[in-house]
């Protein structure tokens, strides 16, 4: 396993190839769940939009480079991704970001109404917990996965209120500030895919340490990725509008650090991820692949 | 324990004596939890209004009434009111019901703003869980009690949507969406309180059982007294607007059935709760009077 390998030799379609085994597992689990027929189409427009499942994909990676079966870790992998589209549901609404387009689909409240979105969203993040204490039957691992949802999904949001509600100690830095964002609002959710992952592959302490470790880098590394794209991309490139950070007066790396050291604090997150990596051996390649993956992403 | 006994002999401020036990203990949670401080106030406004604390009351009640100890069931009766206070707050939002004013207070989004009021919502969701997960010890009382939760809070917000946005199919009674409106919406919260209060004293499957039938018969009865409340006293009486639901129209017992037959569901209702309660003893004498104060209640 070696960093130096060029990222453009990655095979993404087989790298993320579970996403392929998440999507229809989701959709039977919300196919045969008993609920009102305008909530179950709702919850399905916004948890099956097109995306690249990151998070899901995390989640059996991550299993599968402790050794587990990619279809222990399906029910985390559903849970995350109803944890991630509830939070972009309720981020689009007006009150909060007011967008139109997701994707270039209309949002939840354009497509529905802000009355049903607020409600689709409240639902999908009690479904993540409904698909964990349905799908995974010993009580101890049901318990630690759903524990571990809940840390990510309370930091998420303290991340949100952090990014669009700032309160903070005058005293705390810039640089401070952004990390306390950019851990909590991105980077959580990316952790605890991984240590779920592990924990559904029966990890270890010291191979959940190492991808815990993982899911921090690369959590943070990918917002780090993010505010990058965001002044060297232009809109075309990134299908999203490009430059929204600097009209917003964002608080973002380039913004505190330069491009330069950005792109420096980019490779130290990646170099961390491989070295996190390194004593899982082999089965944690396409961990690896991924970080490079996100590392040099250009949307 | 007689059914017959006068509801006017009740001391009400014993009976609901476990809701002084929650208060502290959930404050103590929230102040003890890491997150941003503006979220922590809106949490603490919305949880810690005044109120009732009608489902902790009964998560407690309802372990009492198996032997168990009214400190086993402060986890899941924190929990349980978070999860009411969760869902009043999106209830209240512009969106929804577009409320000012809750028992005499600003609602949590005129308080703060509307952002942080979805924000605080999702995260006294999360909350609940946490309460959960970080204050049960055993892994599968822990799993049991969160995934009853979770049942609960998916049926709630199935009810909220059978109310608010109604896609029943054209076949269906307007008694049989008025119960499905009723159990889902407030009577899932309400049995589930019951489940979990038992489950923390250990109760064995018939008291289980016995607990569920109860939490099921007040659960639409309080729902049912609501709905006659609304067109038998004054706004004076009430503490908010009365005649609101015949204003807008809104499915209820009244309007279905009248006020005679109405008040004969109640007291159908009251009797199923007594039977229930039956095998359960003297300890259950405290449920059996909560029951009678929630059918003879005027406000």
């Amino acid at each position: 396993m070696s960093s130096s390998a060029p990222a453009r030799a990655i095979d993404m379609a087989n790298l993320t190839a579970p996403a392929k085994l998440v999507e229809p597992y989701l959709q039977r689990f919300l196919e045969a769940r008993v609920m009102p027929g305008n909530l179950r189409d709702a919850v399905s427009y916004a948890a099956m939009a097109p995306g690249k499942r990151m998070r899901p994909v995390l989640v059996i990676r991550s299993c599968q480079a402790v050794g587990g079966d990619a279809s222990d870790a399906l029910p985390p992998a559903a849970a995350i991704e109803l944890i991630h589209a509830f939070s972009l549901v309720h981020d689009d609404l007006p009150a909060m970001d007011d967008d139109d387009l997701r994707r270039g689909r209309p949002t939840l409240h354009r497509y529905t109404n802000e009355a049903m979105a607020i409600l689709a969203g409240d639902a999908m993040m009690a479904l993540a917990y409904d698909v964990i204490f349905t799908q995974i039957t010993d009580p101890r691992k049901a318990r630690d996965i759903a524990a571990e949802l809940t840390s990510g999904t309370t930091d998420m949001i303290a991340g949100q209120v952090y990014d669009t509600l700032p309160d903070f100690a005058a005293a705390v830095t810039p640089l401070d500030r952004l990390k306390t964002i950019h851990r909590h609002k991105t980077g959580a959710l990316i952790r605890v895919a991984c240590r779920m992952g592990a924990m559904c592959g029966n990890a270890s302490a010291d191979q959940l340490r190492s991808l815990t470790d993982y899911g921090e880098a690369i959590g943070l590394m990918f917002q780090v990725v993010d505010d990058l794209l965001d002044v060297t991309q232009t809109t075309e490139q990134l299908g999203k509008t490009a430059g929204k950070d600097v009209e917003q007066d964002k608080l973002t790396y380039p913004a505190v650090l330069g491009i330069e050291r950005t792109r420096a604090e980019v490779v130290r997150l990646q170099q961390a991820a491989h070295d996190a990596l390194a004593p899982l051996g082999a089965p944690a390649q396409p961990l690896h692949d991924l970080c490079d993956y996100m590392a040099v992403r250009t949307k």
